[in-house]
């Protein structure tokens, strides 16, 4: 049974991925559906990022088209609505996988203009990228700057 | 060490997330990285169609704000750059965790022509969902044909 048909039909053969979905309709379980799609949308930031990385130091090498498509990408990935995510109770204080700090939540405005400020870094990183390997180093800063200030705040220590 | 300093100077220290990211770089761990990415993104799929399929069937509150947000990011989703996604020897006949079947590959141009359909049918889903119940519920039917349609030919049996 496909996700789309369990969602729609109901039925005890529900895949694993709907039932996480359906799970946000059900108390608790709306922070755990929400856990794993913050963790998801940080997999593509990283994914993206890691081609960016890899040519800043050379690691790949460095491809116009490729590395604006990645800065492209993590551009339109901030700009996801993301209201959904910041459900009560998916702290750490509340979830163990959960590695949001309470602070995102006793500190909204600011964890929101965190996440602006990542838009913005990831924009200028958006019309570096293809502008040569130079551009795209000279970027880094900034767009590495913005996940570090948000992390720090925000996430939990490793 | 964050992941931007994992990548920009490496280090024994890197994280796990970090590590992944760098795989990419390095021959097979290209296909891990690949795969992780992509199942990232369909969870962000399942994720917002979640939303709209609670909605569609009552077992969440029609929202819309809500609707038409989730839409706006499937279609969103859609429209990043999937480059770096289907690389070579990362389909099931290669890695036990791929569920994206060799068909991708040999039949790249439909592929790519359902996953334009499903950025259609998403389009579609945004204009409707914030218009009411109703016409969410009609427009659910292009959406999940769309998901089905891909998933029928190229993704792993359940």
């Amino acid at each position: 049974m496909s996700l789309f048909r369990s969602i729609l039909l109901g039925g005890a053969a529900a895949s694993l991925a709907a039932g996480a979905v359906l799970a946000a309709a059900h108390g608790n379980s709306a922070a755990e559906a929400a856990i794993k799609a913050r963790q998801a949308h940080m997999s593509l930031y990283s994914f993206n990022i890691g081609t960016l990385g890899g040519m800043a130091k050379g690691a790949m090498e460095y491809d116009a088209a490729k590395a604006g498509a990645a800065a492209a990408n993590i551009v339109a990935l901030s700009k996801l609505d993301q209201g959904n995510y910041w459900v009560e109770g998916s702290s750490t204080d509340d979830v163990m996988e959960s590695e949001a700090l309470p602070a995102i939540w006793t500190d909204m405005a600011d964890f929101n203009k965190k996440m602006e400020n990542l838009t913005a870094a990831a924009t200028t990183m958006e019309g570096a990228a293809g502008q040569g390997l130079e551009a795209l180093q000279a970027s880094m800063k900034e767009l590495g700057g913005a996940c570090g200030a948000c992390h720090k705040a925000y996430r939990k220590p490793e």
